[in-house]
């Protein structure tokens, strides 16, 4: 561990166990860079991190605070809370904010993916150039579910040089991470089953349930340290739960990563109840620099999770590949995408060997973590002049995604509406919940570049929630 | 009409009212060219239409016959029958036949798309480096749901060029067929409703009520003349039928094409129960020459039928790219598609693009009809040949299957599993219905080029059944 991530821990460990209380003024750099040892840039990067985090705040000449929400061990613990609803109920909104993304006007701070000029659509192009040039007849069987046999090895080497061994044989290419999560959904679950979310949660979580019939059982998730394990102890036991759907790497849209420890004990919980875990790991490639992170998967050895990711976040969209690990229940995943959507697109899949071969893709995903870690920063600092110490911004290591917690009061959907009008785009609250709890929140995309037009953007939308706050 | 289909529709109109019975000697082909003022070659090409469509049987020195199975209407008609199961139970096997078909010295009777070696590969590859050439970053948002809009525009003008008035504002593009119709069930279904299928029907459309928790009503349907409309009527008096699941043209598995009459009374049925008709037309390209038909769809102007189609079987496999024209569910398929595969690939709907503005598809149209044409007529003789009589060859006009019908006591499962000892893979009739009503008949692909491995393998085949008949 680095030096700063020491820091970085030690300075977590002590506000968790309340040595440090919310709003308390940490050590100045100066002080703490002689107390420690550590170079003041080491301080400094400890700091930053804390503060991208969610867990300490900075503001001009008065040094780091640690966060108003942060809750220290101590506090008394809030009542493990599921909330739940028997029929989920997806509002329209959400396809209007897909829509929207298609206007080349609008500032997408709404939307889910990376900024479109970071995909590197030279070497993907020419990859598909070349995938074009040699196609043999063969290439329709060969890419029939399971999938391409060369493209789940590379993607099987790719988590064994990680240390998690997947084996190509349970690896089934799909129509991009949406129908893993779907086919995986489905082969553990029958309509009326109740599965297991997040509060809140990726909308398509909630959108699947509501298609297949299913029941949602939404469990209490902090914004900095991700889903409450005593609240999915108690879903686990009061409800005959059949899969539970979860990130545990950059939580879309929260943005948190659960420790190692964590999702170990996740994973020990889930197969104390034998619950089969379905992950979303579709961010997991966007850590900061070398911050690799690892799927719960890693620490599942029975084959009950699912691993679920693609390359739509970290190479391209709109190219609809990705794959689950699906364990045991491989086949099973094979054949309801035989009877869904038969297979994954052939030349598609050939284009994705190619390009991965070239060995361009690790090159790419350096150069992508080190553009997106200064983005979000930028964007982290920007929101943070902008707007005012009510409007906590909540912006952690990796991913890029930003999560505004505006007053209770506020309701983020009017500031959506009004947002839209500047054409501006960005995704509230309520999109990622079955109840009203996240209606005063905001997620916002962080990858762009803060050019004038952004710069601009984010100054209107800042203006728009004072509009609201001074009401 | 030219004349000889004249002649045509002037046999077939004699044969149903029971001028000629089943089994009865037809005029000699010197006969009916005197009695009816026509040449020959016409009399001959007619003749040859009947044979090709199941109506009359030929044998070497002794001339034409009517079928044995055809019925005339003077016959009592069979009481309307409707089977039905409560809960749709797939064979496991579906799976592994499609899986055999990976396997490269596998001669495949069993697959349901035309043999590889007729796709334009050449040009779709040329087309794809074209589309890698030409990617802007728009085309991931382009191309979200509902589709390319170029791409929807060519399909619309292209039914357009029919007489189908089709706007591109209803159309979606999906990961193939397949798509169109499990998203099109979804758009007018809850678990738990009644669907109608043809029986028999197309496999997929039996997996897809079973995965979505739909119960199959299936109708009788005559592998002549199609659909049973008194048998629907009842279905529809009878249940509270959702939708109805149909193939109008070159039906998968028996071949038939419904007259326009019939198209239009059966529209004319479900409009009168308002059930929406979901409408799989995935072989109206492959029809006989200039022998063009038409979808249900043309025949409804309320919106009510979601016709459903592909490139799959009419230019190459593997791509995945489909569509339905949804009428009025247009938006809601788009809803349930971003809930599910969230969009179909933006490289491949523009490989499309370029593929169908460069021209290449009517003439590749004309080529292919003309094959798949050749091929199964010299493969109908072939088995006409082979096979004794009581195995009845029905091989209509268009498309590229041949459905061969066995004494009833014949297990046809068993036929299939020797074969496949043999690498020779057949579409036992099992796979396409929920009863055991067709457990004596295959499904023969018939769009291979009869060379010497592939005569062989029929020589193999026709032993095996053979050898069954024997017993």
């Amino acid at each position: 561990m680095a030096k700063y991530q020491e820091l970085v821990e030690q300075l977590k460990r002590q506000i968790k166990s309340g040595i440090w209380h919310p709003g308390d003024k940490l050590p100045s750099l100066r002080r703490q860079s002689e107390h420690s040892g550590l170079s003041l840039m080491t301080v400094l990067h400890a700091y930053q991190i804390l503060e991208s985090q969610g867990w300490v705040t900075s503001q001009p000449r008065s040094g780091y605070r640690v966060a108003p929400n942060i809750k220290s061990s101590n506090e008394p613990q809030a009542p493990a809370a599921v909330s739940w609803t028997e029929q989920v109920d997806i509002n329209e909104f959400i396809f209007d904010v897909l829509q929207a993304s298609k206007n080349p006007s609008m500032i997408n701070f709404g939307f889910a993916y990376p900024d479109p000029s970071l995909y590197p659509r030279y070497h993907v192009n020419r990859a598909m150039s070349a995938a074009a040039r040699n196609m043999p007849i063969s290439t329709t069987f060969d890419n029939l579910p399971p999938g391409n046999e060369q493209l789940r090895t590379i993607i099987a080497k790719r988590y064994a040089a990680k240390g998690i061994e997947i084996s190509p044989d349970e690896i089934v290419i799909t129509a991009g991470a949406l129908e893993a999560l779907t086919l995986s959904l489905q082969a553990c679950t029958r309509p009326g089953d109740w599965v297991v979310v997040e509060s809140p949660a990726f909308y398509g979580a909630l959108q699947s349930l509501e298609r297949l019939g299913l029941k949602a059982l939404s469990v209490r998730t902090d914004p900095v340290t991700g889903i409450d394990l005593d609240s999915l102890e108690r879903a686990l036991q009061t409800h005959d739960v059949k899969a539970c759907w979860l990130m545990s790497n950059f939580q879309n849209p929260l943005g948190f990563t659960l420790s190692n420890e964590k999702k170990q004990k996740l994973i020990e919980l889930t197969q104390r109840y034998n619950v089969p875990v379905i992950e979303d790991d579709v961010y997991s490639e966007l850590h900061a620099e070398n911050d690799s992170v690892y799927p719960l998967r890693m620490f599942d050895d029975t084959g009950n999770t699912m691993l679920c990711s693609s390359f739509s976040k970290s190479l391209i969209a709109g190219l609809r590949i990705g794959w689950v690990a699906a364990g045991k229940r491989a086949l099973e995943v094979q054949k309801l995408q035989l009877m869904s959507t038969l297979a994954t697109s052939a030349p598609v899949q050939m284009t994705l060997v190619h390009y991965l071969t070239s060995r361009n893709y690790e090159s790419h995903l350096k150069q992508l973590r080190k553009k997106l870690f200064e983005r979000k920063s930028k964007m982290t600092n920007l929101l943070n002049e902008l707007l005012p110490e009510e409007v906590k911004v909540l912006s952690q290591s990796g991913g890029y995604f930003i999560w505004l917690e505006l007053p209770k009061h506020i309701d983020a959907l009017q500031i959506y509406r009004e947002a839209l009008k500047d054409n501006i785009s960005i995704a509230p609250g309520k999109m990622f919940s079955l109840t009203e709890q996240y209606d005063h929140c905001i997620r916002l995309n962080a990858s762009f570049e803060l050019n004038d037009k952004y710069v601009h953007a984010l100054n209107l939308l800042a203006n728009i929630i004072r509009d609201h706050l001074a009401k």
